[in-house]
Formats: C-alpha cells, structure tokens, sequence
C-alpha cells in the first residue's frame, strides 16, 4: 500500500489532495493542498526574477513574520504574476480560504501558482477548489496524497516525486517531496515549485541554510531553455515528530539530513530536465578541473543552455566542437592544451586536441540513449559542477509556438 | 554597372574574388581573396571565445607586427579550430599563398575561416583555391567582386553586403563592407566575419576605435542563437586615397565616419540576424529607460536570447509575459511599476501592469509581418539600447540537428 502512496503522504503527519476546479482548460485537477498534522519548522527559496509573482511576495513576507507552516496551497492554470495589487489580495485570499479549510489560524498556510502570466486569478474557481480540496484532506484521498502531484503539473508529462529516509540519531527520518516544472527552466532560487516534507526537528535557522544548500547543488543546476520563471518556490515544511533531537547547524546530524534531501531534489532536478519540454534524453554535464565552484557551474551551465549543443544531441551528433565553443565562451578559466572532452565513456578531446574516433558509432550510441553524460575537465583546478538538461527538439519550438497567452 | 558590383569593389582601389576549391560540399565558391591597390591602415576586433581559431591567433600576433595591410583570405567550409599547432601553421601558410598571388611582401595579407570546428585545413585544396583566386583578381571578375561574398556564406541563405558615401572634408569617402553569419551568432567582439573597407585616410589608433565604436553597436548587438562563435572577426582597411585629411580621434570627421560606418555596419547586423539560422521574422528588440547603457544592452540581449520569446514570436503569439520574464531575469534596475511594453505599436503594458488588448488582432498582426519591434521602457533612467534577433523556427532545430560534423 505504502508504494502505492504519494512521496508526501509517506511522510508521517502529512497529507495531501488533489482537485478539479476549472483552473486548466484540460479539466485535469488543478488545486493542492497539503496538511501537517503538527506545527512544522519551514523554510523557502524564491526566484530572484524581478517580476515577482503575487504568490512569491506573499510567501517572502509570511516567512519574516512566522517560520511555522500547517499548510501549502498550490494551484496551476494561472501563476498569479503581474497581476497587481489585485494579485497580492487575492494571493492573502487564498491563504486565508486555505487556512479556513483546514481549521488553521491566519498566517498558517503557504501559497504557490503556476500558469500563464498577466491574468487576474479566476477567485470564484479558487475558492470552491479550496473548499472542496479541505473536505478531501480528511479522507483516504488525503492520507494517499496522489492526486496533489497530479494537480500541479503544467506542460509537464510525467508527475515528478521523490522519497527517502535517512538514519539521525538512530531515529527514521522520512523526506518526501513534490516539483513541477517543464518550460521556462533555467532556476536561481528554486525550480517553479517544488514542496518537501519531513518528520524531521529542526531548528529554524538550520533548515533554512539545509534549503539553501540543497537548492544551489539540485534545483538551481537544472535548465530547460534559460528562462527563469517569476513563480520558482521550493519549500520545506520539517514536523519534528520523528522524534530526533532537533538538527541545528554544522552538525554531523545536519550534514546527514542535507545529504539526504539532496539526494531527494536531485531526482526532482533530474526529472526535470527529463520531463524538459520536447525533451528526447536528459543531458547531464559534468565540468571537472575547475578553478573554483562557481566557475564549474558557470562553465556547465553555458553548455547547458547551447541551443547549438542541445539540437546536436537531439540529432544524436557527437559534435563536440560545438561543446567547446560554448566552454569557451562561458568566461572561465581554462587550461587550453589541458582540456579534457568526453561523451559517455568515449574520449573525444584530449590535452586540447580532437582524438580520432568513430563519428557513426558515436552517433549510434548517442540515439539508443535516453541519458546521455557529458564531461568536460578544464584542467586548471579541483573544483567541479554537475549541471542537468535536455535535448532540443522540433516538440520544444512546436509547444512554444502554440500555446497561445 | 556599379549596381551590379559588390559592396567592397565599389570602393575605389578595392578588388575582390570568389573561387570554388572544394572546401564545400555544395560545389559553391568557397574562398575569398580581397586585395587593396594602396597599403592600408587596418583595425580588427576578434572574438572573445577562450578556444580561438587559428586564424584568429595569427591575425592577432600580425596586427601587433604591423597596421599596415594589402589582402584578406577567407575560406568557408573549415573553420581551423582547435585544430593546434597544425592549425596555426596553417593559417600562417594561408597568408603567406596569398600575398605571393597577390605579389606582396610577408605580413601584407589577413586571414579569415569558418565552417567546421575540429577538422585540420585541407591545404592543397586552399592552395590551388588561393592561386585561382590571385589569377582571377587582376580579370573583370576581381573588379566586379559578385563571386567574394558568396564564397564566405555558410549556411546563409543570402549574402549580406553594404555600401555608404560620406562626404568628409568635401571629399567624398566611400565604405564598403561584407559579411557572413547565420548560426552560432552571439558575437562578442565581431560576428563570424566582415570586412569593411574604405577609401579614407585613417591615422592607425583612430581607425581602431572607430572599428570598436562601430561594432559594440552594430555586430556586438545582434544574435541567434547567444552562441558566440571561436572565428568571429571584423576587419577594417582604410586605403586612403579619398583624399581627405587623415582622420584623428575626436575630430567631427571621425564623428562623420563613425556615424556612416555604424549605418554600414548596422545593415549588416540586421541582415545577419533576418537570415538566422530558420529565422522567419526579424525581431528588432529597443529598450529604453536604464539606468545605464550596460544595462539596456543587457535587458535587451535576455529578452533576445529567450527561446520562449523567439518559439512565441515564430507562433505570432503577443506574449508578453515571456518578455517581461525575460527582462525580469536579466539583472538589470527596473522600476516595476513604470514599466513599459509594446509590440510594434501596440501597447501592452504600461505603469507595471497589463492593458486589454485584441490578441487575435496583434497575431494577426504578427503573422504579416517580417519585421517586428519589441520595446521595453523599464521606467529608470535615460539609457537605451536595441538588439537585433530573429524567431526561433522548427527549421532552426531541423538545420542543427541535420547538419552532422
């Protein structure tokens, strides 16, 4: 039964629904919401776009005025984002309705929108979602959870979950989260939305900084075309009721737990880049050799966004100058005659040099492959970065170019 | 008759041929040869890609040896990069074959390649190529010049070319320039190649800084694909002979040149990113309002390099918010709530917050055009800035993933 169950409602304490409330043309379910069953430690990371949707400046100031959640709201179909001061109001509003749903105090309840830009929020819908999402939450709907997944999806194709459990202080700690994500990709505090739950204690300044560094190493290195969303929201709702001693800073518990949830956001930023729209492969490039951290990212991340890379993988084409042209441009430092280039496990550049090899056969193995690996070593330092994306393909230019604002 | 000759040979003293060798595929003339009857004062900018092409490096280390040129060689089909210390040979071979067809001393003669990355130069076939072409120059071909901007296309489908008179100190100075690019275009110093040359006499410093003045504005603003290729270079060769007082820094003629050189230049960019890789709109993108000049190019190259923006406009979708997000992620000062947005002459956004608009209305619009214009008051300071793009097409991802190394 338990496999059966979503990644959040593993967690114990948590539960979370799923409902149709005429937010998506499609008629799919477009409203979660998600319970604690206790008050919980929480943290988030929001997108650094100007543009602010009216659900992340809503969310920024709740999170200076408490770090205890009981609820997340999340609606698709409309991303509540240059909507004005309407939209803030009826961001509040759906806090409130929220909150009122599930028998919770004000400033309890967390919101998140996904959808098209510029559009007031139809409040009508909102509300009777609400209403009937809080009426669910106490059924076997809510303690399975899986409908929550399903209601948040955009553009994506596949639901995108992830769970673990890790061992603190001899106690069983349970991480389970949730993201969306397909189009306009490209992160810098949070991916779209993404909600982790866990029965873990936490200090609140702890988990914030355990946010923050699980963001930078998984949500933060995956990009589908560049484009960062004004909506990206990651947040982390942690119970306490596993019973360990609460986790703070620098502590061989935190890094336990950090290891843990990262794990957990990895298989989301993975799922991403593979659910990518139009994606045919997940393309995950590693920069080795690097003269610092940054500078692995930046140099992966130039590669990441190539429209020229991306389209010779979607064509399978082992076209690996085109790899480096884009190393090349990414402003790093790179040791010229030391760079290292491999597709897979076949070396292709070596001490700045192309190596001979079998162009057909490359090209082979590039189309049997739903995951291809991309390694790159600059060779001036140490310090390396993995970076997750997608190819690029007709499918991509054709679900951009048709849907219509 | 001087309608029918090339840009470049309308120059006075300016002569230049096309001839085929082999380095395409296609058949079609694949070298250039430009020879200037008087030496030349010459300014170049190169690309800022850390994987510089061959020619790229032997053009650099000549122009600190002299400023005094005769000949240009260029070859498409073979870009002689990251090709090594062969590569470098080579480039130095090149040059060296065509100031012996040109019957000119060493160091007289720059050279120029594009095509693929990775492959060593196939060098008889450029040296019977170079011969040809010394032969042909001294005919009415080389006075005509058709043959030289087809000789350097790619995957261009038309050739770019450009032509001002300006008349300076009562003389009347001539411009002439060339240029090639259709894909990898997001140059950064130069795009791909142009040569521009002229018959004003020029001190050295002066014309380098014309050169940099000119292309910041004109080919440091144009892209296709944010791309930036290892072979962009821009070279300028100023013969003298119109007779003018030699042109200083800071001077009205040097603001008289500049100002033509820049209309020259600018047609050029245009021309470049209309013929983007499966381009079917121009998209000319202002925005105005920055707090400073950086920032206006800045805000203006995200919203140029966003796929969703060039996927919407190839479906002539009026959407908007793709264009703020994109001006939102770009790291630049905005005032939110005095921004502005329109398309063409539509407004769509204004005080921060959108307008109602007919969209069925503005895709038509959109769908009948080949030229759009994107404007983006971002309601800060006085700065402003316009780049030059195109939409992002099915033939785009066609072209990329088909065309195999």
């Amino acid at each position: 039964m338990m496999e059966q169950q979503s990644a959040l409602t593993r967690v114990p304490g948590f539960r979370a629904v799923g409902v149709t409330c005429g937010l998506k043309t499609s008629g799919q379910p477009d409203l979660a919401l998600i319970w604690a069953e206790h008050p919980c430690t929480a943290a988030a990371v929001f997108t650094t776009n100007a543009f602010k949707a009216a659900p992340v400046l809503y969310d920024r100031a709740l999170l200076e005025r408490t770090s205890t959640l009981r609820a997340v709201v999340i609606n698709a179909g409309n991303a509540n984002a240059v909507t004005g001061d309407q939209g803030l109001r009826d961001a509040e509003q759906m806090a409130r309705w929220a909150e009122s749903a599930c028998g919770l105090p004000p400033d309890s309840a967390f919101v998140m929108s996904t959808g098209v830009i510029g559009h007031q929020m139809p409040m009508d819908n909102v509300e009777q979602g609400i209403r009937a999402a809080g009426k669910a939450l106490f059924t076997d709907a809510g303690a399975q959870g899986e409908q929550a997944v399903q209601a948040i999806m955009t553009t994506d194709l596949v639901p995108k979950e992830s769970f673990r459990q890790v061992d603190i202080d001899g106690q069983t700690i349970s991480i389970g989260a949730m993201a969306k994500g397909s189009g306009m990709i490209h992160p810098h505090m949070g991916t779209m939305l993404a909600v982790i739950v866990t029965d873990a204690a936490f200090a609140a300044d702890a988990l914030k900084i355990a946010l923050q560094q699980t963001v930078s190493r998984t949500f933060n290195r995956v990009t589908v075309d560049g484009d960062t969303s004004t909506n990206d929201t990651v947040v982390i709702l942690a119970s306490g009721t596993a019973g360990n001693i609460s986790i703070g800073k620098g502590s061989p518990r935190f890094d336990a737990f950090v290891t843990a949830v990262t794990e957990v956001c990895t298989d989301l930023a993975k799922a991403i880049a593979r659910d990518g729209e139009g994606a045919t492969k997940l393309v995950e490039i590693t920069v080795t050799g690097a003269a610092t951290d940054i500078e692995a990212e930046q140099a992966a991340k130039t590669v990441a966004t190539s429209p020229l890379v991306k389209t010779a993988l979607f064509g399978n084409d082992p076209n690996w100058g085109r790899i480096l042209a884009a190393i090349g441009r990414g402003g790093v430092q790179i040791n010229l005659a030391g760079v290292l280039l491999k597709l897979g496990d076949f070396q292709l550049v070596a001490s700045g040099e192309p190596l001979p090899f079998d162009a057909a056969a490359v090209s082979r193995w590039l189309a049997e492959r739903a995951e291809v690996r991309v390694g790159v070593d600059l060779g001036v330092g140490q310090a390396q970065a993995t970076v997750w994306t997608c190819d690029f393909s007709y499918k991509y230019v054709e679900i951009n170019a048709e849907y219509h604002t």
